[in-house]
């Protein structure tokens, strides 16, 4: 059986592709004749994942989108994880994190009951929080670096001895990784500054990077920092751009076109660079 | 209707009691003839709560215990959530942390659809993961500050300054709380050396405090610095030395012995110092 980073490499080369596809999907934002279907989120992601599953690196969907609706959010959820094929990396968004004896159950509800290939965590209770996943040999691993969002600078950017927080991180995930083999990071697309620094701690780990898009992240400063040598494996993600391209009938089809347009673009980039 | 402080301010009162029962319930642990029951785990924690309820302040269910079952899990915590008598306060102990769109659903699944009256979060992501939270202004909000696990020396005591990290958190929770009122921090019973500096950060403020019992926490110094003075909310969790008091038939009494046990040995060395 691969593991997480050679399923990844694998389907990034068969795909020619570093765009991993959020699936935040609420149903509030869905067309009107999909709202009235049965199970209607399942519906939508179905058919968005029919028309997309040769344009992606990985799907990653966000577990509090489907806890927002109780169990029948989490039936849904099982659906969808389910119905994405085999060969595609499922990434569970759920940045966890607890003391060792919770986190041993939080890493079998993730991948032994729902069945997910990697998962996001935080980093802020250490090592112990995130050993029991490790210990998941075939999994992944993405621990939160330097997050996209405005409150990072509450703490992310705090200096110890001249050097950021995030980067303390980076440094311990590099550590781990040397003894597991399955971590990776979280880094904002809106933290450009912060790209060089990181790829050099983690020269070829995978890179999970939210923040383009919506949250206006720089795709070319992204790429030409943190995809610069082929076994680099980076994750650009993008949720919303893509899965509500088009309100109407079209959604799948025009979230086809965005993910192609997405990807093209990213590998337009790369080829520029090397 | 009280806020959650305000609940959690009478009930201590009226049970005497500053205990926080975890409810870490794991189905290997139970007695053999609750095994066999129909939804032995909600039989459990129902026989467990009968017994205890005048005893505690508050009960804390910590989520992965329930997740790790799936969609049957879920429905159990709802059932004990629903079953835990209406003055009780609930602290769903499920360490969330994502950007403000995530948030909003996270505590829309824990405040709304699971009815919890508190929640257990992470400070990495800073104010915009905390903020669709704190914006239920009858709910409470502990976010992690020190915590009991030895993970905790990764990141939690790195110096800013001269000022560990957890400092620097247990800070922005007090300028946060003078906005929202319903802050509080969770600090391990393992770190006496923090509490006096986090009591004068947030004096009055929850602490919530894990362990004591199976992680050797000293409760004399968590009491004698963080219960200082009577208005001084504190919220001492025992989890697994109440719950699995015994393993036979006696379980639930033996529960609230131990329950007991701690309450009083906990308002003595509070009387000492009063």
């Amino acid at each position: 059986m691969l593991s997480f980073r050679e399923k990844l490499a694998a389907l990034s080369q068969k795909n020619n592709s570093r765009v991993c596809m959020g699936l935040d999907i609420e149903f509030e934002k869905l067309p009107k004749s999909v709202q009235s279907k049965n199970d209607p989120v399942f519906s939508f992601a179905k058919q968005i994942i029919d028309e997309t599953h040769t344009l992606v690196c990985a799907y990653k969907p966000n577990s509090a989108f489907f806890e927002a609706h109780g169990e029948k959010g989490m039936r849904t959820l099982r659906k969808i994880i389910e119905y994405i094929p085999n060969e595609i990396p499922i990434i569970l968004d759920a940045k966890r994190g607890d003391i060792g004896n919770t986190a041993r159950l939080y890493a079998k509800a993730v991948f032994d009951d729902m069945g997910a290939d990697a998962v996001t965590l935080h980093p802020y209770m250490g090592i112990d929080s995130i050993e029991p996943f490790l210990n998941y040999s075939n999994k992944g691993i993405f621990v939160l670096g330097l997050t996209s969002n405005p409150g990072a600078k509450d703490f992310q950017y705090l200096q110890i001895d001249g050097i950021p927080l995030y980067q303390k991180v980076a440094e311990k995930v590099a550590e781990w990784d040397s003894r597991y083999y399955n971590l990776g990071l979280v880094v904002g697309a809106t933290r450009p500054e912060s790209f060089d620094i990181i790829r050099k701690i983690l020269p070829t780990q995978p890179l999970l990077i939210p923040g383009i898009g919506a949250q206006g992240g720089d795709i070319r400063a992204v790429v030409q920092a943190t995809c610069a040598i082929p076994a680099a494996l980076t994750l650009i993600n993008a949720s919303r751009s893509i899965l509500y391209a088009s309100v109407n009938e079209d959604f799948a089809v025009a979230a086809a076109r965005a993910a192609t347009a997405l990807r093209d673009e990213i590998n337009c980039i790369f080829s520029d660079y090397n």
